[in-house]
């Protein structure tokens, strides 16, 4: 791959430390960076790490849409990096970020918002905003 | 599949809402329960997630060894499950544990020891224990 001067890159200690699978990607746990919550889990190409690390706003790979997916491109509700970092097999990425607003496109604050109680499955988080007007 | 009398088994509401990847494995996420920390993420099959339900201590599948893992299995070092849930899409787990030691196999308590600061990859954890007194 050829880098052009306005290309982000990714710093060579963390690219060499990273293992990204088959499909080129590798899996992202969002957590907010104060409270501790784990908002999401989503998943990252070389370019969506790259530009995540440019620009301090997360960017994911999304594999539905099979594009970057700048998280808040159409719902505002943007993760901001506050530390990158991974696991002892650098096949796992931990974001430290803080979330305008929701990270769950239900309107919830938070993605696990569905808990295994006495063999049901249980709402434990209401919608903060309507989704409609995320993405109305 | 057929179940047998002794065959832990997964409550309908959650086997319909999880979403299996195209190996039969879904990520789960452990975090310790009461202090956030995220410990560690690995994949589970239904065999994995229906023992962990069913004894209350994880066992995830090893993509590595291509087996069940019951962690702490030879370390010791358990993960006692205190609450399950899954994200908006039913494609990833999270575990609400309480860590007995470490759950890394470094010694470290977390996996996610490295960050990416200033260009490098800083580690910002010690070992707890003595990986050889884990695996010895």
């Amino acid at each position: 791959m050829t880098e052009d001067a306005t290309t982000p890159i990714i710093p060579t200690a963390l690219l060499e430390a990273l293992c990204f699978d088959a499909n080129g990607l590798v899996p992202a746990i969002a957590q907010q960076h104060d409270t501790g919550e784990v908002l999401m889990m989503a998943w990252m190409n070389r370019e969506a790490l790259a530009e995540t690390l440019a620009t301090g706003r997360v960017c994911y790979w999304s594999r539905s849409r099979n594009r970057l997916w700048r998280k808040g491109e159409t719902s505002h509700q943007v993760q901001y990096l506050k530390e990158l970092r991974i696991d002892c097999d650098g096949d796992t990425i931990l974001l430290l970020v803080d979330q305008d607003g929701v990270a769950c496109h239900t309107g919830r604050r938070a993605c696990f918002y569905r808990a295994a109680r006495d063999g049901a499955l249980v709402e434990i988080a209401a919608p903060l905003i309507d989704p409609e007007k995320l993405y109305g």
